[in-house]
């Protein structure tokens, strides 16, 4: 969201439309007190201790307003900021800034507050062979935007859509007629460059699909000695994932069973969002 | 979300943009192994005590699909449901309801999770004469569907955006000179339609409001003393706001002081979702 | 729509818009003996006396054509001009000028053709307390721009849309049961930054609808006598409107009713074009 | 527009943004006092004698709210109707009914305005042989419903926008260098199937444009017996055309002269709507 | 396609369709790299000998990514180019580069694939008084972009659209009654400014056609002698065109046959592209 | 594009688009000679031998014109078809029927002439273990439709774009520092579930691309032996792809490599269209 291409092809659209959701008529309080151009300055503050996430999308928000606003940057994406810390100042037209502060802050608090979450488990993940992942489990028309987060606080991306991971759950299996037969017709079908991952619940279940090349295995609702079993059986021979709300009660286990990768939804449907503000806006 | 007209006109497109970011070029997983039509059917089942909204929505999604998918429902809209409760059975094409599932219950989990929370708030109001109210610190391209969930979990909307609703702060205020100058300049430009809202920090600028003709009167970093003082200087001349925290600690506080709403952007930016889930996902 | 945030966030889109529906698939004319760019100069001249609207919008359409396009401003916003006065003098690629200029002209004809006539009907209300309204009653995908030119002319705004103000008439009041129900159910279901309007028919509807709260109400269908008695009974308790034709015989009788707000659907659905023209485009 | 071609690919994009336009976060009047289906009807009545235009889009607007809406007519699409007649009885959920009135009357109304102005003046062409054109003076975003309008009130279509057809101006001959080489340049670079259309100010550039094989030749501020000296030269070599303010005072100098065509911007710049009516919107 | 309002208006639309279509989610493999700006350029190089057609495009796709994007032009549209020859060289943030260069490609190498085989036919016309058209048989969301090809290959262009021309067919004939009637419906209700063309299949049809005043007359499935033939009756009093296949062995009797038009679909749907190549990607 | 998921969320946009191409202000023609529905019945028959590709897409355009439209099909999608072969029988509104054709026919063509080429390369290669991919040398913004189409011919597809497949080329190699730092890079950052593939062209990056960890190498620029070579090196530890054009004559070296794969522009970029016609239109 930092590179200018993500930004301009996939970001800008959904900012836009952000920014028309806020503003169907224009901003009629700002409008009936301020006709005219005025240089205007505020300053971005945190507070909240946290990962900020966010940045350049902050900043399109009120560059598209006003294509003369600047920047000041005092942090960094993905930098660790504390409670009080001056972050930005921000210098534009004063009646962009006060159109635009809500939509800009309403995007970089929420992707701040995933970036926040994500790493506070990654942190419980730390010395550990296991991966922390996202889901698809996002705020809808918010992924390009919370995948991002996830990433910028440390965490690691899932497949990002339908079209670009295949996941083989029971009903597909079913479909199929066996694991084997749902690896076969996934190998025959979807583009060679995409893995192949397949959710199993139980021992038989991860015999066959690593028999038939399973490139992922997902082990669904498995007790912790199952995955265990589960990840000897293996041996290697295909990726593991498991799934599940990762505590710091239930960490340890986790990491005990030797699984590759680790999701969790809650990164994004459920991080509370990061307590950021736009402060001492005054006329410059 | 539940009436034909907000569905078709406001919310249809932001629906449809939610599928499109899922579905780039086809659910390549289902494709690969179900080629041709074939009925299913899915349980709609609650995983959390809780309050629904959105269902319309999820819905809605499966209809983008498919158009001959079916839904026995047994739970209405803002119900409160149980863990384990069956909500609704939904019937058609299995590949629609593969591809669909995930970003209808995106919708539907946020949609609950915040009706949900902003009920235990609004609980914690009854037998008070102080209403509970959203803000705009709602998710980007999400706030048709977060401010309706605030109602459907009995709280109050406050303005949609900067276009319905008149907001006067500091720097506007600064810019037209002073309340009394801004109160008639928004009088003079805005839509008499339109109730005239004033944020004050004093008591000071609380009776310059009051006297101004303010309708509204948002009393911002008060203490519970002067909020209780602003409230006896109005004297129901205009409607008070205030903004905060709303917990079980300090509900008394804000209730005692008498102001008529009481607002919080946590309702939409920080609630947890509601977990809910398809299963038994079967062809029939 | 001369401020930059409702130009770029509501108006461009329908802008593009019209060029697109004028520019199928390029100008023909200009590209068959046009093959490179020529800087070229046009006077924006007035055909007729009236008052000018829309200016942001007609410089806007140039610029989306010609990044580079200026302008030479004679007249602001909202001036009062002469048969034959320069208005302004545009400077740009030639093919631009004649590519843009029917769009440009067809927004800006329309739109100071409504704030002429706006301000005719609002030179007769001068001296009164009563101010003039325009309606619903505009041309589809227009609104943004008739309802400025409203403003421009003298005039003061009704509602923006369906969204923003609540307007009970008959239908409503019949589907709630009564007058009191009705705002009953508003106040209870609508966002308490709108005020609620509700329309009468006679004296009895106007008193239980002062009764119940109304805070706007709209006196429909009644004769001066009847309007004249329902101010009495009012008495400020809640604003006045009526509707209708607004012409030099009837206006006194409207002002003797002392009402507060009279509407007219004709400022933006019949009002006359402003003639105006761009003449003498010459290579420079 | 009463095709299903027209109305689905052209029309629908337009009928439904402006419904958008009206809609921005649900009708909120209707939604407080009828929260579920009730079915209802309404009557569409004329209030002004004239001929109606647009009947299939005002049946659009409220199909795209309520897929069931069914409609009794009374009318044609370009019938002459009388002051009070009933046209049409709407049966849909009076929700659909409510939220879609405006929107599908602003409609009706403009288009209607249109034909029955049209209509008037085509009356006064009657017996003669010149023909009444519309211009690309229409109202941004509306062309497809004006243009259409037009021809249902009895006029006929000039080219409908800058891809369409060929018409060099003064700028254009300039560029090129002479009419002659104006008119080579336009049968070598665009398409064979355009008519190419010189505007001329004097008897010599009527001459050269007929000379170099012009198809139309619009006679651009002629007085009516340059006029008629031109169409003399022209001699059926090419269409003629000119263009102004046609009244019953200038109409027998205009067909005096012989022109094929009239053209003229008021018919869709600056025709009153026709006044039309929804009442006795009732629950059956 | 070279003049700005074209591009602006008509072909930016499709042109970042066409990035969005390849970048859904970013471009992982460049992000992965490539984490901040890094200026580069490359050559832009032709592989085989052709025409060229879509400069104009290809720079525009890089500037939606890059505004900073600069070209080295070594050849002009419709250059004729050779294998290995140097044509650009571009300059931008790499990133831009590596992200933009195969939608780039893929424009410019089809539209200079059209203008080359186009041009291959236009030179077997070349001498005789028969002109190369193209039709509609265009690639879905092309055509703007193929027509300008056919044309910089040196062919012209048949009508754009089914907006643009009148072609009427058996079907049309058919619904009228017959073609006396087809041509006097079309030119009582379609826009003067159209020429009308009619499609005829024998001696009789052409007798008619051209007696009923058709501007243009299809020859369609006759043999050259009947051509041949159809000209000698039509003699100047319409323009005549025929279809079909052009080659080096049938294009003589093409041309003796004395018609204006030869279409031909296959300009467009089946001309292979030009090789052309972005080599020398470097750091600068 | 026969799954409705595709077709509705993918697809119809393009689809839809096409149709507004080609519709820009009604079907001319079509309007002026029928006015009203008419029944219509047409015969879908090819003119060239070939496999059928784009059946879904070609009913879908028809679909969006009249809802009430209604084929009677005689081929199923991937079917060899023989010149002359009726494939399928069309029934609706004649209007929809004259004003889609094209759009439908243009789809249709084009996907069966991929799907025709793609075949014939198909059958060069059975036998071998060498399977043929498609490329991103797609029309700009056909790729859903022509990549399904090269599916259909029995080809296999590669990476959708550049959001869903890894390939790092010499510039990414070069910006990492070298291979193995590039495939570092690209394993830490990019999701786990998309495969690595590193374009090399020397034997030496062959060895150092399988030491990091590729998942495939692409061999660019090498002779026959040198692929053979590498093939050998790679051993089995990753997957091989060479690109180039396959012909009857140089089939036999590429096989003889013992790549896995071989990819091929020419598929989407250069196959001529199958000639497809809709005949013996008449009413019923």
């Amino acid at each position: 969201m930092n590179d200018i291409v993500s930004l301009r092809i996939n970001a800008d659209r959904y900012i836009r439309m952000a920014l028309e959701e806020d503003i169907t008529s224009g901003d009629i309080s700002t409008n009936c007190v301020m006709p005219v151009y005025q240089k205007g300055q505020a300053d971005l503050i945190c507070k909240q201790d946290g990962i900020i996430a966010g940045l350049g999308v902050f900043k399109r928000v009120f560059s598209m307003l006003d294509k003369s606003v600047s920047f000041d940057m005092h942090v960094n994406e993905g930098d660790s900021v504390k409670n009080g810390e001056l972050m930005a100042v921000v210098t534009g037209d004063i009646r962009a800034l006060l159109s635009g502060e809500r939509t800009a802050l309403n995007f970089l608090q929420r992707m701040s507050g995933i970036a926040t979450y994500t790493n506070s488990i990654v942190k419980l993940l730390e010395g550990s062979k296991t991966t922390l992942l996202d889901t698809r489990k996002t705020t809808p028309n918010m992924r390009i935007f919370e995948k991002y987060a996830v990433k910028t606080g440390g965490g690691s991306n899932h497949r990002y859509n339908l079209s670009d991971g295949v996941m083989l759950k029971d009903n597909h299996i079913g479909a199929a007629g066996s694991i084997t037969k749902a690896i076969q017709m996934a190998k025959a079908n979807v583009s060679f460059v995409h893995k192949i991952e397949v959710e199993v619940e139980n021992l038989d279940m991860v015999r066959e699909a690593v028999e038939a090349g399973a490139d992922i295995i997902m082990l669904d609702n498995m007790t912790p000695d199952e995955m265990k079993e589960a990840v000897k059986i293996i041996d290697g021979r295909a990726l593991t994932e498991c799934s599940g709300n990762v505590t710091k009660e239930n960490i340890k286990n986790i990491i005990d069973t030797g699984v590759d990768f680790v999701s969790s939804g809650a990164l994004t449907h459920s991080a509370p969002i990061l307590d950021i503000s736009l402060k001492n806006l005054h006329a410059v």
